[in-house]
């Protein structure tokens, strides 16, 4: 069988991960994430994002920490603003139009959202009450194109949020990719203080499933447990959620997992540098897009699996490789011995 | 008081639609459009669009005809298509999404849509059962921006649903202005045939209020009353609906008042024309959308009022000017020597 | 045909209404609910329940005032307590979970509801978050069985509602009939003091259709505008309801037509009573629900039509009278001579 | 720390499951439920049903399956029916209703639904469309309260759905309790025929987490996929269940867990009898709900948890006591002795 650079999740978890589960697993504790392990997993984050009064859920996964988040959020009439590669926007079955609310797909820069077009967006929707009333602005970091957000560029988002009285969440899913990228400037504490509300992705860094929701608003924390029961989000055994998260959070393993991860994609992205190649977009995490010839994607195809991402002129295209926190080095070897051939 | 053409609800109906609200008001009648005015009022149009196994339903408003229909045809994953100037998309407060539905917003040209832009947006929404399933096609006519579809235009529209598998529901707040277009070539006939739905507007055509929702496709119309039940759309005086539309389509009282509305807007047309305006696009119908320097608007302002519809280069913008039944011969001459004047 | 008692909203509206919409037919206005008629009737409102801060707004229906209301009031994982002949909880096709909202159903005492009722409800669903929460009390005056609640009735259900940080609502379908029962001691200043919010029943009592939403809790009101929109309920020509509701108010009007329905029940009651009669319940409104045997029943439906509403032993049955303003008194004098013939 | 008889999902996975994960865990599988595993494991379950076109899909949690297949199943307008001991009426925040549905809850006896009482609400729901269509039978086997069904009462619910065109559903979280109970009557087989769609849990019997929803009705097939990406319930490491369900559908490990659990609770079910104990309701699965005086309750209590489940009159009160597959001999022989005690 091929090796597969479709995704981040292909295999099962950090080895780490599996074992304290294993350790753990005949101790009694109680349902629905009042475990003893949900609870330290909670205060662990808690510390690392220095913002002891922030309430964490643990959760299954991205769709529905999404969902969660933007229904117990928004009144009726309020909807999220996104970038149209956004999850919520393009992948996620209308998940959020499910819960009632629209979700604007803003065309963005490699992925991103700025005050401008955020801003723009908002006086084309003056006709009071005849219009949605934009409330939160939803962004990917890492993004769906494996970019990143500034130090500077979260800060500006926050504060336009703030004049606006909006609120500003983020989809972490890659959280871990982006804060571990080489050209990133933000810190854990920064997203306990610039975001309303985010999550730390398990499941694609190390984790069976499972992300971790932070909300930091207080004015957004009353009552959101509810809301995880009502959608069917509240595991019973949540000590699933909480042992995995633990041993995650525990000694940085989340960290390194990232690190590991975005170290054999920007591997990768040498060779191909090397061979000439360009770039759909410049990333610094776990996922690069380079355009080759058709005929060079076919040769690669041959022993290795990944997706064709869009097809560009002069039969070209761009392809998306992911790497993980269990690509190992011989595989990357490898790859881009492959690579090197192709010339 | 300013004369307004900001709209065509500005004034109360038809005085011959009152006379009937009159003579009919003591007779006792069944709730919840059981009356014998709804019956006939059904009969009739059944009997003008030569289908006689449409469903017909009557409401009180167009964001109310829409959300019905939209949220009683699609099952939760699927999604409806409009052009981006469609009333779903940019001005109904989110009332599809609030059913639980994606609304997509294609650039259209003129407010259209075409099989062509469709089958783009399907293509890109293949990664099932990760994106939502088109399956209606909305479209306006006329349109908001004043066009209308042609014959043709419209057959391939219903052709390509049919393809598809998917419904095609027409927004007919003001069909009669598009059916009375001089250069319209769709029938009555035509919308009984090439649309899975539509609805023929009486608000914006000489009733007080209400729309009559028409249902073609036999398997679309079981238990549609429960939806109108459910959405609060169903009047207990549902008489008040019956008489209204009995006496408009009685004896083309409908086309004539929208004959009478397209005939005003043509007037003014012309006398914009006259003195060498362009328009933001060509219509036919009962809005116009000349482009005038601001000085100009300015003038005309002080003694009528409209919107200012879209701000262009060079200090101009296109303002929109629309007449109704009741927009009278006095009101289109007085604006019409203003217009000679700015010159 | 035979002469109906089965509703109050079988006529069109009182003549005056039919009056005030002639003329003011052709004067131009605002749509949507800014029109001088509308905002006219919303002060007139706000000086009769003594209450100048409260919101105004004039919608098409009882369910639809309902379903705006609580969706508008509740968080996703909050509920609403009726009684179970509520007519949100049997009669409105599932139009408040439509919403996303649970509304239990508690037995009452002829149709009312009491904190001791509610408060045991409460007790059961404190397994939280796993079961939803009461946020709101949903009340009917004049209920569904034609009872009335009393002043001290109505404080105490407030007072409860402030204690545990719960609304009140009160459906007015029939407020006008409430009120001008012999029996009534609320005023229209305590409607305006002591609930949340309510509505004024315009189409069982005089109009051809609207109900006048009033939201006293200065925390529910903003922007209660967009939901009205959204949900379909903003009337392009919002002055059909203003024009109606100012002519109700303007001198007592809504009032004189609510007593006149009172009587005209109360004399059939008396006759009923007189020939011995036994009723469901005991009621001082428009409704009256005289126990019959089957036999008399068959011979007073000859000639009258009314619904047979609950089947009892011994061939007994209780029927449903229902007068209105429209109820003339030789049809209450013929209708008493029936009765007294059936001994 | 005290042992806990609280509930069945109190440690984490039978070690064979947890073996199969670390067995398993590097192998690359394809995401979102197309893995290796999950494809075999419902094949394990067809076979096992005797239902080859039944289409099966693993999800995290028995709230999550019930609503998606609730959600998915019914139109707007339609309602499930439920025993108001059911969980989905009590203790699910509104999951069903925050899909837009209704649920009644009948007052059943032990927990269980009849054709007699469903007829008799369908017959009180008859004024259409102004209330909700009844159109689901929701049924718990294990119920709530640890009570089975036999076959013929399946059987009768079954073919009274089909008389009234309804659908049924059986809540399965604890499937394999009821079917290992010794009274049971019903087989795998009867499950794949006598019911349109049920699921098999596997977070009560064995596994980390996880329930099998098998879909039997072909005509509710087509789609379903899209509804659980939409309500977040699509795992991205879909293996994580599909490895759990084949290593409990393997060799049975499934049906001598729930036995397991099951014998467990008849043994201290005996003794309570032997010490002339009696019961809230008589059971064969892993709850026993014994009656005892608040004193024994209070001495039980120092060296166990679990719920006291209902106070009764005379300072009794009836106490829940729920086994699984990881209560241990020496457990129940400990608590064996307390009971004896009691004397």
């Amino acid at each position: 069988m091929k090796y597969s650079f479709k995704n981040d999740y292909a295999e099962g978890a950090h080895p780490r991960v599996l074992q304290a589960l294993l350790e753990t697993n005949l101790s009694q504790q109680p349902g629905y994430g009042l475990d003893d392990y949900s609870l330290q997993a909670a205060e662990l984050i808690r510390n690392q994002i220095d913002n002891p009064t922030a309430d964490i859920y643990l959760v299954s996964g991205g769709t529905q920490a999404n969902l969660l988040v933007l229904s117990a959020f928004l009144r009726p009439h309020e909807s999220v603003v996104s970038a149209d590669t956004g999850h919520i926007f393009t992948n996620e079955a209308g998940a959020i139009e499910a819960t009632g609310h629209k979700v604007h797909g803003l065309p963005g820069t490699d992925g991103k959202l700025s005050p401008e077009s955020i801003s723009k967006l908002i006086e084309q929707h003056q006709n009071k009450p005849h219009q949605v009333k934009q409330k939160i602005v939803y962004i990917s970091n890492a993004t769906e194109l494996g970019t990143i957000y500034s130090r500077s560029e979260l800060i500006a988002l926050y504060e336009f949020c703030r004049e606006r009285e909006m609120y500003l969440f983020m989809d972490g899913a890659r959280i871990g990719h982006a804060l571990m990228a080489e050209t990133n400037d933000i810190s854990l504490g920064d997203l306990g203080k610039y975001t309303d509300a985010f999550y730390l992705g398990g499941t694609k860094n190390g984790a069976l499933l499972g992300e971790a929701i932070v909300i930091n608003n207080e004015k957004l924390q009353p009552e959101f447990g509810f809301h995880l029961k009502q959608k069917g989000a509240m595991l019973a055994k949540g000590r699933l959620l909480g042992i995995q998260f633990q041993e995650l959070f525990k000694d940085d393993l989340y960290f390194k997992l990232a690190q590991h991860a975005n170290q054999q994609a920007m591997k990768l992205k040498a060779v191909f540098t090397e061979i000439g190649c360009e770039f759909l977009c410049e990333t610094f995490t776990n996922q690069i897009f380079p355009i080759l010839p058709e005929r060079h994607i076919e040769k690669l195809a041959e022993k290795f699996d990944f997706y064709v991402w869009k097809k560009l002129e002069n039969d070209h295209a761009a392809i998306r490789l992911i790497t993980s926190w269990a690509t190992a080095d011989d595989v990357v070897e490898t790859f881009s011995n492959e690579i090197k051939n192709l010339k």
